[in-house]
């Protein structure tokens, strides 16, 4: 083999050795011809850091040098690729992602809060310093979507992407419905079960995918990364009675990422939405994460695979190292960060079909009141269906015509007045999938 | 924009304007200044080859120079790669390949037979010469497969690929289900809409969807191509009853590629096969393709999407010039092609359930002799099930567990001489996936 190895190792420097920081080492040792030969050159860790260097791990770092400052590790002379697994969106993480780009270094990071807030400043400097950073590990884990997007599917012009892409939601939903059990105790079994990140707001508030989904925004649709824009609804919310009578109309409930370029600017969202229950999207059942990237071109293309975990995270961020290693080198974003557009958020999203469900005091004309006061808003129904039900009151639930949510909005505000509408009515999105 | 284009246009000869050619050109045609900023430099065609130059094409042609020889297109010197998309696995295909090879020219393609049979010389050829040949429409139409298998997931051991990769197969598997109607007509359906390649046996006896896997095959487990190691087996020999039966048994029949490395060699299957219906495999309907990829950090990763048609598979030779335009130049097969193994093609199939069909004499003692001889060659019977009969025979289905081909084999040879089975047994195996 040596006499295919003529290029120097490329020597990587890894801050971070928690799960996937130790799987990356566990990778490069286990796997190091095979990494070398299909890289073209041997890839080589030389120095790590980590908060807590007495800390237990089962890998042997006794061959790597030590930093207690990851800033100084970013800076190491030895040191061609600085792999950044701590996380955080600033903090030491930015900091020795800044150093590592200023010392000439090229970045690999699995660090999705980071770039979605300060993806385009680091895209800037990294590409005026001729360095590239590469992330593919911060969207999906070990699903290669980053790559599919920015080059694979490069030639396309993207309509839409979607994806489930935080496991821990999933799993929560897929838990409620398969056990029947309330949201409340499914969030205490997932914490137990030690799925949840130390602020499961995170996960649960859909901030952990809204940084996924502003990432994947840039790379579609050539603008700057802008996260703030992303709507975020998480699935606190969710009444495992929604989730029963979703399923009866023919869908399950996921928290959904969904960007698309409209008329009216960049829609981002992040919220919990309904999927026909046959879609690949609606067969998305646990941790398993699904991204499906919509071009003008090439239809549609669904990537699913595990979104987190020691091991396919540890893929992703080989495969970007493998691939600097390989001389892979294209612009962070897909192009030159500096061209990325500064996009418009759409104010309003795209027309859609809505789920309603509210309780009704069971006297005559309750349900005309409603179907009227939807009408004078623009919102038409298309299936309606009163549940059994008990002595004074009756759920109904309601599937309505592609509407705007501001029509639906203005609606269920006015609802209140009727004297009709017991609490508070639920409202979700159907998404075409 | 102009400040971005520093770089020279890269300059394509096409070879081939049926329907992917003309999708191509439509494409550059109509994204010329979105594929310049993401490729970082303007892509041009300048010539193009076709066997029949009068034939009416709805793009415009008249920019480019015209040549009637593709061998001459390849050696044109203001070319920079040539992008064939003739087909054929000789004649013209090859000739203008080498010949682009030898002249210094990098190769894009869409042609897996050619690849297939000449992968390994045509990649040993191109490597020397310092050119790269890209594929990636060769297989799975505008899913980026090639792409995720060589570059996103080369830090992985690659256990496992599978793919069902010809649409038209899908296609007439799903129609056959959905209106219950048998093969031949479903088959002079699929003709008369001119789903099917002129020379039918290409997709019926799984030979386009093997060419296919061979080449998958290459990159998972780094080994020389060896088409002629796939075991082929066409769908012409299904049977609706089987379908039906399969479906009350929780699966569906699909033409399933399956390739994996085990300890008796490498083993490459091309054939109908049972997967759970709920399955993503198994939830794949009508022309789409799906590979399935599993690895040995990442587990198993699913890819579904168009596997022909103009715009995906134009999607797919943009991808791979946009890359080239890019600079990114890896090896053909993910590693040098004078470094790929001679596999050996694994004489026995990995052991699998496999689901039997026959029909026996309606009388007492008959199946008892069928189990009997299954048993004393090894396979045993996890679920049996006698359905409704007509007055003299019945028919019996089997669900075996865990056995060999071969066993079964030797044991289905055994059954005549029982004297209570009529006809031929089907048997088919059941993936696990």
């Amino acid at each position: 083999m040596t006499e295919l190895l003529m290029s120097a190792p490329l020597r990587l420097g890894i801050a971070g050795l928690g799960t996937v920081g130790t799987g990356v080492i566990r990778l490069i040792q286990t796997e190091a011809e095979m990494i070398a030969i299909r890289a073209g050159r041997a890839v080589q860790v030389v120095a790590v850091s980590a908060r807590d260097r007495s800390k237990p791990r089962d890998v042997d770092l006794s061959g790597y040098a030590w930093e207690d400052d990851p800033v100084r590790l970013a800076q190491r002379a030895d040191v061609d690729v600085f792999v950044e697994l701590m996380g955080g969106d600033s903090g030491p993480a930015k900091a020795a992602t800044e150093a590592a780009i200023a010392a000439g270094k090229d970045v690999v990071t699995a660090n999705k809060a980071l770039l979605a807030h300060h993806g385009q400043a680091l895209a800037e400097a990294a590409e005026a310093a001729g360095r590239v950073i590469r992330f593919e590990a911060a969207v999906a884990g070990g699903i290669p979507v980053i790559k599919a997007l920015t080059e694979g599917l490069a030639a396309n012009r993207i309509t839409r992407v979607m994806g489930v892409m935080n496991g821990t939601c999933n799993y929560i939903l897929t838990r409620m419905e398969s056990a029947g059990l309330p949201y409340e105790t499914v969030f205490e079994e997932a914490r137990a079960l030690g799925y949840l990140e130390a602020d499961p707001s995170l996960d649960v508030d859909g901030i952990d995918a809204g940084h996924k989904l502003s990432l994947l925004s840039a790379i579609a649709f050539g603008t700057r990364v802008f996260f703030d824009a992303v709507e975020l609804e998480g699935i606190g919310r969710i009444d495992i009675a929604d989730i029963r009578h979703a399923a009866e109309l023919g869908y399950r409930i996921k928290l959904l990422g969904v960007a698309q370029m409209t008329g009216r600017g960049l829609e981002q969202r992040m919220s919990p939405c309904l999927v026909p229950v046959n879609s690949p999207l609606g067969q998305l059942q646990g941790g398993t994460n699904m991204v499906v990237i919509e071009g003008a071109a090439v239809g549609q293309i669904v990537l699913r695979g595990a979104g987190a975990g020691e091991g396919p995270t540890a893929s992703a961020v080989m495969g970007d190292v493998i691939d600097l290693a390989r001389g892979i080198r294209i612009p962070v974003f897909g192009q030159p960060a500096v061209s990325l557009a500064d996009p418009v958020a759409a104010a309003v999203a795209a027309p859609a079909p809505f789920y309603l469900r509210m309780t009704l005091q069971d006297k005559p004309g309750a349900l005309a009141k409603v179907a009227t006061i939807l009408g004078e808003a623009g919102v038409s129904i298309d299936r309606m269906r009163q549940r059994g039900h008990d002595e004074e009151t009756a759920p109904v639930l309601i599937v309505t015509h592609r509407c705007t949510r501001d029509a639906l909005d203005h609606a269920l505000a006015r609802l209140p007045a009727t004297g009709v509408v017991v609490g508070e009515p639920v409202a979700m999105r159907i998404e075409a999938v």
